[in-house]
């Protein structure tokens, strides 16, 4: 891979997890060597990140050739389509890394009728930020990832419910970096009135995902700490007609039947593209069984714990035969002062 | 060290080798939680990374937080001080990586006087990024490192001067990096007599590098394919009066003395910030004695060369000390396809 590819790679991941069902996407414009502009796409519904790079090159974009992590676009949504942009600045090559295969392919086509060399050029990197986005996009269901913290022997939780402290300090640091991330955190009810956790981001200038409660008879305790600050909107899924909020960032979210499909269409119409999932064993078992999930990302303490497994992070009704079982992919293993952070794809 | 804050020295690392004299600098605008804005130095004497940050950013940087790589500057040179476009645009705190040692220190003050919070984030990355421009810019000379192909026995060639394919392609691919980072590449006459180099960047949309030869008594063969590409300016240095140019892009640079300060002095001031020496053992030797170094590059060939060592990449005409020896701190160690990297920094 290029130089100038790697650093629209690099542009991308900067902005993962703040673009909304838009996908991070990072530019670079470089004319005699020389990088003249540079950019991201910052928001849904904001300028693309060729746009950026381009504005920031103005006049010595001419001639010049654009790195992009993900193909340019062709359409009017928001912004006017990307390719315009290139052929007024008189780019003389595109590059990108990656095809929109949710587009319609005639980029390449108006780029080369304007005198324009367009290239190809793959990189797996770009491919893994890139192949769940459009799958989701396909679906109009977020990318997924589940989060679990689990000892050795898979337990979320010892038989009697306590959990604290199962992983360490730097994990959660970890864990709030996955929620920088995403644009939102699901969770159970069950989860708040056992754990009482707020699912904010404790880094520094961190964007506090949406917490998103799944409650379908709606007994919410509105005393929990989660309900007393107001970083962040909370959606509450339910089937309960009664159920009323206490406070404006509180949205109550009705739905006749709260089952995953309905409820992932829904947030993915409201405009959540990447959604991490942290709940207890109950709604963590639902989401692994299902076919909802991009990623995996387990946390191992070293620890055994023992008991019936009540609190086991994934159980099913049913005896799934073996060659049934969910299949993983391992992306990465990476230990973390003494915890084992394993990140999983589901096959 | 925070999210943004790697971003920012992402973005600086982005640039390293396109900015003179200046130094790279790269910054993020954050605000609630998101990239608004994010920019780099791109050139000397255009607008500094804060500058294309907040442009970037516009009203949307109002309340927000700066992340720059390296200190504000506070004083009016190509472009008005950045402290005042960080005050114009309302931003609650800035948060800086590395102090620039060569400003009057007053920004600080300067920032919070306008109600600005000021936060020092030190970084052991963005020193090493701007602790030889520091050296650099005090003494007026470039930020040199040193770049040697080796045998494991220390030689760059055998006895009759062979030296072809002693590292690998791979390495050639690495070199073409390092000559994309430095402004400027210096070797000797003589290299160019026995290898016919070109010195040129092979990578995709690379920057070649200036190139600078060394002939004191000017005794040039302008046959030589250097001379032949116009993919850069080549300046040589000489005291032999006699020497002309063939060329517009070949400047002669008389000195009345040509030894390292001078010469170094001079093209500290035609712009150069960055200095690749990829010479033969005389001017090798001569710089690796010399305080004239701040880091020195060896790939070593898993080769043994042997002979009487006419070639060893560092010889001296007297005995020296082993106390006295030149020594090195280790900064990494890389294999390329079976030839090692060592990268070292002078002590």
């Amino acid at each position: 891979m290029s130089e100038f590819m790697k650093y629209a790679i690099q542009l991308a991941q900067m902005v993962k997890g703040q673009t909304g069902v838009n996908p991070p996407v990072g530019s670079v414009v470089v004319k005699d060597g020389r990088i003249v502009g540079l950019g991201a796409h910052l928001k849904q519904g904001e300028k693309h990140a060729e746009v950026q790079a381009l504005d920031m090159a103005q006049d010595k974009a001419k001639g010049g050739t654009i790195y992009i992590s993900l193909e340019p676009c062709t359409h009017y949504g928001s912004t006017p389509p990307c390719v315009n942009k290139i052929i007024e600045h008189g780019l003389s090559k595109v590059i990108y890394a990656v095809k929109d295969t949710t587009l319609s392919s005639e980029g390449d086509i108006i780029l080369e009728k304007a005198g324009i060399e367009v290239e190809y050029q793959y990189s797996e990197e770009a491919f893994a930020l890139y192949e769940d986005f459009f799958k989701a996009k396909q679906h109009k269901i977020p990318e997924i990832t589940v989060k679990v913290s689990t000892s050795l022997d898979g337990k979320q939780a010892t038989d009697s419910g306590q959990s604290q402290w199962i992983t360490n300090k730097a994990v959660k640091q970890d864990v709030y970096r996955l929620r920088h991330t995403h644009d939102a955190v699901l969770t159970g009810n069950g989860t708040l009135e056992a754990d009482n956790p707020q699912y904010t981001t404790r880094i520094q200038d961190g964007k506090h995902p949406i917490r998103i409660i799944l409650s379908k008879r709606g007994q919410i305790d509105y005393s929990k700490q989660i309900f007393h600050d107001q970083l962040s909107e909370i959606w509450i899924y339910t089937e309960n007609h009664e159920l009323k909020s206490p406070s404006h960032h509180i949205k109550i979210i009705y739905l006749e039947t709260c089952n995953l499909k309905s409820i992932l269409s829904d947030i993915y119409q409201r405009g959540v593209g990447r959604l991490l999932v942290e709940a207890g064993p109950h709604i963590t078992s639902e989401f692994l069984q299902s076919n909802y999930l991009d990623h995996l990302i387990i946390y191992y303490a070293p620890k055994i714990i023992g008991g019936i497994g009540k609190n086991q992070f994934y159980q099913t009704d049913n005896v799934i035969d073996l060659a049934n079982a969910p299949q993983f992919e391992v992306i990465s293993t990476e230990s973390i002062q003494q915890n084992i952070k394993m990140t999983l794809r589901k096959k």
